[in-house]
């Protein structure tokens, strides 16, 4: 993966169908059109509903992708499980096909866990997987997991296994703890990512990678672009104008405010559904959001149009 | 399964070789032990560590369980995990083994969920299980899971699902809270347990079924006693006793002093090794623990000896 700053990534939202089984072909359109914009490709993320799908199911759905054309070096799948043997059966298959790599959250059924707990799940996984190529992204997401990675941790992980611990999301919503990471560990052997691309200018300024946001399913070409000119004069104002978006979103449950928006610019309102324990959102909500998204002049260009042949 | 009240389930603890996986003979013979004391066996529970294995681990162990002789209808897994694929094939695995019922933890990944949500899960699971001979106790759990199940939402899932919705485990630790589930729900058709022997007494005072405690692992022969002679002269004698007992483990992490205790009075040093993210007991603690056990003349009598054969 580039370490190159400037580095933007969707924690790609996951279609499903009247049945809840993911509907591949829809999923590897919407990666394509995502990469079209620029973007990389966090798949099995918080935003992509992952927890909420088995192992085999993800285990397909990365095949899919890759056999249809995806860029593995484009990918960074989230395989972070609570069961050691699910992450190293996740982990081993996103290695196996070349991905970039893995974004992985803590265990996070039990709360209060020690450092030493979280240390031994980690490198255990680690170990099990065994192979060079293996690239772990830290997933700090304490709002959702209830389970933070502190800095002792990532220090001590990055110690015990250099050039795999390779960089971290934080999803804590907390700028001075983002700009914490990057002063302790940011760097071209370790990229910070900001959670949301509220923070990706600042992320930038301050030495870090960029931004893995759920809103990059959804404005992807507007965040690469703030992304790849963080330094000309006009980013202020284009980091305000990507605010204001995320604003809007921000109004609603997010996961399916992504999903009502997509299935809007896409013509197919299949992409509104969601799994439980989430709901999708109500027809008038759904109308809403879309009425104050055309009157900003936003728009999902090019989305529900096949990127391929 | 008896809905006589004095019912004492145990959330099993689970335990696992060197190389963590499930060490299936010391497995089974602990489960002999404890139903030889009069208790039920609610595997795969949060004391189980049942969220550290994999559906796979948890399918094989429980068809150990029954074909190493173990009664079925003592046995209540735990099957909610946070994708439907996933309990569903855990519960489809239980119902088809002959288990009295399934212990059901709601999806716990995503926090402040709605009652809708929560609602379409358990429906979907139950809905594609689609089996008359299934029994649902739900599994409420807010300091570990972090997602609580509403009075609203069981009314809605017994009306929705009369004779499937079965009961419950309050393990919120409030005692308000398990007296007005039972006042509300409590009857022959809607078994309420405490997660804690702490509130057995007063459990089935109320009208409630009993308890499913973790403690119940290493004291089975006195909180079972307690259950079967509730209504005797001597009984809030031997709740104190109960609670002497639970205060002791309460001083420590739970699971590791559980299997601290078990590994001293079993004579198998194994029994201290849990899954990542927990952590064992040190050595130091450890000792403190079962001196202090001795000390108060606690046993676990017949541990280490085979129970059959």
């Amino acid at each position: 993966m580039s370490q190159t700053r400037g580095d933007v990534w969707s924690p790609v939202i996951t279609p499903f169908g009247a049945d809840l089984a993911p509907d591949t072909r829809r999923f590897v359109t919407h990666c394509q059109w995502l990469a079209s914009h620029g973007v990389g490709l966090a798949v099995f993320g918080t935003n992509s509903e992952a927890n909420s799908m088995t192992v085999e199911e993800k285990q397909h759905l990365l095949g899919t992708l890759v056999k249809g054309g995806v860029d593995p070096a484009r990918l960074m799948p989230g395989t972070g499980q609570c069961a050691i043997g699910d992450s190293v059966a996740l982990t081993r298959e996103a290695v196996a096909v070349g991905c970039a790599g893995v974004l992985m959250l803590p265990p996070f059924y039990y709360k209060s866990v020690s450092d030493e707990g979280l240390f031994r799940y980690y490198s255990e996984v680690i170990e099990r997987v065994g192979d060079s190529r293996l690239r772990v992204y830290l997933y700090h997401i304490p709002p959702v997991a209830q389970v933070p990675l502190s800095l002792a941790l990532i220090e001590r992980l990055r110690d015990a296994f250099p050039g795999t611990i390779a960089g971290i999301k934080d999803s804590g919503g907390d700028w001075s703890h983002t700009q914490a990471l990057i002063d302790r560990f940011g760097g071209d052997d370790f990229a910070v990512y900001a959670g949301s691309e509220r923070f990706l200018l600042d992320t930038l300024r301050a030495g870090g990678a960029g931004c893995i946001s759920a809103t990059a399913n959804v404005n992807p070409g507007a965040i690469a672009g703030l992304a790849a000119s963080w330094q000309a004069e006009a980013a202020d104002e284009r980091q305000q104008a990507l605010n204001a978006v995320r604003d809007l979103f921000e109004r609603y449950p997010l996961i399916p405010a992504m999903k009502a928006a997509t299935a809007h610019f896409s013509g197919t309102s299949d992409w509104r559904r969601v799994r439980p324990p989430l709901v999708e959102l109500e027809e008038a909500r759904a109308t809403e959001l879309v009425s104050a998204l055309e009157e900003m002049g936003f728009r999902m260009e090019g989305l529900g149009e096949s990127t391929h042949g």
